[in-house]
């Protein structure tokens, strides 16, 4: 079992970066939640912040509070660590959110949890288009049907679920077999979220090259 | 007027690097706030940028939705944009907030706006300790006093400030007169939030030697 420190009491989870997503969610007391929806995905925890997220209707990065990776020069980076308020300054952890594989692979990650006394899932029919005037916590289209999936105080649920319909979902969903060839942004896909399209096989978006420096410079 | 654009569909703000604080309030309408206290510190919203925020009880650097600066290279670098969920990824925006004048100064800042119909300031003697239990969006202390500011729906303003008592605030303060040596994080000063001390003539923490090869690849 890969994953390293849960801390109930500070909410945070410490996990090796090739921690399967649904194992985090098996491994969380009841009440507690990642900045992920229970979904499987290539790559497990290092590729969710490779790609900056999944799925989520808030700033992603905001939840990641520490992580340590292997630059590609073999250098182990430690940035951030387990402070939910950002206090240190001269703060990493933000680079390799979103880096697409170009800071090297995650080692460990240092999540914030949140607590949530009520969680629903629910899906239908449709599409992400404009004027999805949804606060779900994470939302996205996979094989042509939308989820909305949403948790905290109940009546916060109920909000953020009212009007939208569809049926619940209570079993996770592996999509890893829709990405025999690897998961990169793309259109044209089986997933989408308020960010990408997700393809098979479709390449990392081209670097600005001040970021591939600043990769060379660790 | 140093501010440059406003977007109130958007809920962003584009203003130069050297807008003092206060002047960003007096150009905001009613009803959007900004992603600091209304009051006056030293360097303007560059200053603030590089020291991390102020009196935040959120996670600042999320509210930064792009800036561009000055690095000591002299090279201008331009970082994230208008766009409030981050889509990009290589994100070198992170990378500013909290760098205390290691990447140099911030030329513009893209502001995330959030909307408040009611907003509240109260202050009563007390410190910032243990146990503080307050939602408050801000949170400081200021030479003996205790301040706390909200903004929002006006039932989750009297919510975040219940039980506090005090009395309301209604004049902006201007700090600036309390740092003729600089402002920098350190004890024994006139201000202090969830942290820092703040303190006329601190220099700033040392930074991490692989923070400043970064610096140095801008």
């Amino acid at each position: 079992m890969p994953i390293l420190e849960l801390s109930a009491a500070d909410q945070t989870l410490i996990a090796s970066g090739d921690t399967a997503l649904l194992d985090i969610y098996a491994a969380l007391p009841p009440g507690l939640y990642p900045p992920f929806p229970p979904v499987e995905l290539p790559g497990g925890l290092s590729g969710l912040l490779q790609r900056g997220g999944f799925a989520q209707n808030f700033f992603f990065a905001g939840e990641i509070l520490g992580v340590t990776f292997q630059a590609p020069s073999g250098r182990l980076v430690r940035a951030g660590g387990r402070v939910v308020k950002n206090v240190q300054g001269y703060d990493l952890t933000r680079l390799f959110v979103g880096s697409f594989g170009q800071l090297g692979e995650a080692v460990t990650v240092t999540l914030r949890l949140r607590p949530g006394v009520a969680a629903r899932q629910v899906a239908r029919p449709g599409s992400l288009g404009a004027g999805l005037g949804h606060r779900a916590r994470f939302i996205w289209e996979a094989q042509g049907k939308l989820h909305l999936m949403h948790f905290g105080h109940a009546r916060e649920v109920e909000a953020a679920l009212a009007k939208f319909g569809g049926e619940e979902v209570s079993a996770p969903a592996d999509y890893r077999p829709l990405f025999p060839d690897g998961i990169g942004p793309g259109e044209g896909g089986p997933l989408r979220d308020l960010r990408f399209g997700w393809a098979n096989g479709a390449a990392p978006p081209v670097a600005p090259a001040l970021f591939s420096k600043v990769a060379a410079a660790l």
